[in-house]
C-alpha cells in the first residue's frame, strides 16, 4: 500500500535540513538570548540570523518580523494587538468570511468589547470583491484583515488590492499568511501590507515557530507581556531551536520556491482532473487563482470524516477542511460563505500537496478515490434519499449540486 | 578553565533522554494532532501522555493541564483569562510585589482596563505576610497571584495560606510556579491552588513548552483564540515534540526530585557560605525556606552587569536578575521591594545550581569569586568614593549594607 500525505496544510514533515539547524540549540547552544555571556549570545545571534532569514521569504526588514509559538498566535496578535492599540482612533475592523477561526474568533473578541465587525461576503469561488471593502470602511474604521489565502479553499485574495483601498483611507491592513508562505511568493513592499502572519510548520519548518511581520513605525500592544524579549512586543522565553528552524526553512523555501509551485501545480492540476471525473464531485475554492498545491472539493451525499477516515485507510492522508476545524463536527462557515448547503458541507474534503508527494502517488490516489466514493455511497443514507437500496450508481442520477444558489462550481467531468 | 553554568534559572541544559523522547515527533510522527488519521492520533496520543506527565509532577488532574508556549504565556493567560472571565463577578486583583515581570505586566494591562490592583508588599526576606493579603481583600475581589518563588531571590512564599484565605472568601488564586515546578515538590492538592504556571525548561525540559494547571470547573478566558485544541482554551497548532519533552522532563523531575534537592542544597550551601565571606555581600532573600538551587547577593559597590561579564570571562556564568529583566537595564522591581536602595540594586547577582554543576565548580568559583570582585572594586567609582586611589582593601571599610531601612540580610563572613 502507498502512503499518500496529502494534508501539508494540517502540517509539513519536517525538512531534515532544517532539524539538523535546530540541534546545536538542543545541546550545547541552550543559552537563554537574554543572557549576557557567550551562550545567551550565541542564542540571541541565532535569533537574529533567523529573523533575517524569514524577513528575507517576504522581502521585509528583519526589525518588522516578531517571532511567536504559532500562525494563530500571529493572528490573535496582530487582529487583537492593532485594535487595542489603535481604539482611540475607532473601534471597527473588517474582515472576510473566509477567514481562519483564529481570526474569526478575535474578531468575535473584539465584538465583545465594544468594536464593530464588519464580515465581508466572498463570492463562489471564496473571493473577496474589493469594492465590498471599500464600501464597508467608515470613519471609525481601523483595520482590515483578509487572508491571503484559505487553507480550507485554497483561493487567493486581492490582498494588494485590499491594501491599496486600506492605504488611502489611512487604515491599517493586514493579512494571515500561513497558508501562503513558502507555497507562493510573498513580497510585503509589493503587496504593501502592514502585517502578515506565518507559521514555520506551513513550509517544512517546526512547530512551535510563527511569527508576524509588523512594518516599521506600526503602535501595536503585546499579546503576551512580561519581560523584554522581541522588543517588548512579545514575552517569554524564545524557543530558539525552533526559531532558528524557521529561519532556515524560510532560506530553503525561498531559494525552492518556484521548484516547489512547479512540483505541485502538476500534481494538483491532475488531481483536480481525476476527481472531477467522479460525479456529484464539485471544486470548492477559485478553479485558477489558488493555492499551487491545493485541491478541495466537496462530494455529495457523503460524510467527510467517513470519506476522510476511509481513504486513510488505504493510506491516503487528507483532510476534511482545516485542521483547526476538522475535529469540531460543524458545517465549516468558509464553505458556507461560498452558498454550499451545509448538508454538502458536510462532504468537504482538503488534499493539500508537498515536495514529497509524486505523480505515483496522485495515480494511486485516483484508483482508490472513485472507490472509496462508491463503497460510502452504497452505504449512505443520503445518497439512499432515492434508492434505499444503494444499487444503482449515483453517476447516473441527475445533478444536484446542493449549492443554496443552485450555481455550480466547475465540474471537470 | 572550568565551565560553571550557574544560570539554571535562566534556562536548562536539554537533558538528552527528554531530546530522544522528542525526536521521533520531528521525523515520522510529525502529525498534526487534530487529524483524524493515524499519524493525527499518535500526536494526539503523544500530548495526552505528556498532559498525565505533567500532572503526575505536580499532583493534578490531566484534564486542568492546559499547554502553552511559555510560562510568559501561562502567567498571562491565568491572570488575564481569570479577570476577563470573572469581572461581572468583581474587579479587583491582588498579586506580591516580587512577581515577574509576565505577571506584574499582565496586571498592569488589568488596571489599563479598569481593574484596581492591590500590589502585596514582602518583607525583607521578600515573603509575603498572608495578614496583608488577608486585609487587602474586597468584596470586588476575585484573584490573588503570587508567585510559589521568586526566580531573582529565591525565597519561597505561603502558598497554601494564602490559599486558604482566598479559599475562605470564594477568591481564585494563581501561582506562579515556573521557578520551583521540577525543583521542590509541588502538589496541587496540598497546596489548594486554583491556577499554577509551568515552564519546561525550567527543569530540563525543552523551551516552547509551559503550562497551566486550572482546577476542574473553572471558567477561563483563552488568551489565544482560533481552533478547538486543549479544549478550547488554547488555540494554535501544538508543539508536539516539545510537549512531549515536557511530559517526559516532568516524569523525570518527579522520579530525581529528592536527588535532585539533596544535591543542590550542598552545593548551594557550601556557596553561600563562601561569598559571604567577601566583604559588603549580602544575601538576597530568605536564608533558609528559599529554592534549594538558588543563592542571589548584592554585591556593594560593583555594578552587576560588569560582575557577570568578568565571572563569564573565567567561565562561571550567572545572572544579574532575572533573564527577563538583566537586559533592562533598569533596578529590579523585586529588589527595591525588599527595601534595597537602587544603587545596591545594581550590584545584584544570582547563582542557580543544577544537576550539571559539582562541589569541583564552587571551589573553583570560590577562588574566582573574591578575586573579581576585588579587580571590579578597584576600578570601581562607586568604591572609590572613599579612596580614589582604591588600592585599600575594602574589607577593611565600616560595613555600609546600602538596605534603605539600615537593616541587614545576614552576612555569613
Amino acid at each position: 500500500m502507498n502512503r499518500c500525505y496529502f494534508d501539508h496544510v494540517a502540517t509539513n514533515p519536517l525538512r531534515p535540513e532544517v532539524l539538523d539547524a535546530m540541534m546545536p540549540y538542543f545541546k550545547e547552544n541552550f543559552g537563554n538570548p537574554l543572557s549576557v555571556y557567550d551562550l545567551g549570545m550565541n542564542a540571541r545571534d541565532a535569533i537574529e540570523h533567523a529573523r533575517e532569514q524569514v524577513a528575507g521569504l517576504i522581502n521585509g526588514k528583519p526589525a518588522s518580523i516578531v517571532f511567536t509559538s504559532s500562525g494563530a498566535e500571529a493572528n490573535n496578535f496582530a487582529i487583537r494587538g492593532i485594535a487595542f492599540a489603535m481604539q482611540n482612533k475607532g473601534k471597527h475592523v473588517i474582515v472576510s468570511k473566509v477567514e481562519h477561526h483564529s481570526v474569526l474568533n478575535s474578531a468575535r473578541v473584539l465584538e465583545k468589547n465594544g468594536f464593530v465587525v464588519t464580515y465581508l461576503p466572498v463570492d463562489k469561488n471564496g473571493v473577496v470583491d474589493p469594492d465590498t471593502a471599500k464600501k464597508a470602511i467608515s470613519n471609525e474604521t481601523i483595520l482590515i484583515s483578509v487572508t491571503h489565502a484559505s487553507s480550507e479553499i485554497g483561493s487567493i485574495e486581492p490582498i494588494r488590492e485590499l491594501a491599496q483601498i486600506a492605504r488611502e483611507r489611512g487604515i491599517l491592513i493586514h493579512a494571515d499568511g500561513v497558508a501562503t508562505t513558502g507555497n507562493i511568493p510573498v513580497d510585503v513592499k509589493e503587496l504593501d501590507i502592514d502585517l502578515y502572519s506565518m507559521a514555520a510548520h506551513q513550509f517544512y519548518g517546526p512547530k512551535g515557530a510563527g511569527a508576524l511581520y509588523i512594518r516599521q513605525g506600526i503602535r501595536i500592544s503585546p499579546l503576551i507581556y512580561g519581560g523584554i524579549q522581541e522588543g517588548g512586543r512579545r514575552a517569554g522565553t524564545e524557543n530558539v531551536p525552533a526559531i532558528v528552524g524557521m529561519g532556515k526553512a524560510a532560506e530553503i523555501a525561498a531559494s525552492e520556491l518556484p521548484q516547489r509551485m512547479e512540483h505541485c501545480l502538476k500534481l494538483r492540476d491532475a488531481m483536480i482532473h481525476g476527481v472531477l471525473k467522479v460525479p456529484h464531485v464539485f471544486l470548492t475554492g477559485h478553479p485558477a487563482n489558488r493555492l499551487p498545491h491545493h485541491a478541495s472539493f466537496v462530494v455529495e451525499y457523503i460524510e467527510g470524516e467517513a470519506m476522510i477516515l476511509m481513504l486513510s485507510v488505504k493510506g491516503v492522508l487528507s483532510a476534511s477542511g482545516s485542521a483547526c476545524s476538522s475535529r469540531a463536527l460543524k458545517s465549516s462557515p468558509v464553505l458556507l460563505s461560498l452558498g454550499i448547503t451545509s448538508a454538502l458541507a458536510q462532504g468537504s474534503i482538503v488534499f493539500s500537496l508537498g515536495m514529497d508527494n509524486s505523480m505515483e502517488d496522485i495515480i494511486y490516489f485516483l484508483e482508490e478515490f472513485p472507490q472509496v466514493i462508491k463503497k460510502l455511497r452504497d452505504m449512505s443514507p443520503f445518497a439512499g434519499g432515492w434508492d434505499a437500496g444503494g444499487n444503482e450508481q449515483d453517476s447516473e442520477k441527475p445533478g444536484s449540486p446542493g449549492y443554496a444558489d443552485g450555481d455550480k462550481c466547475y465540474t471537470g467531468g
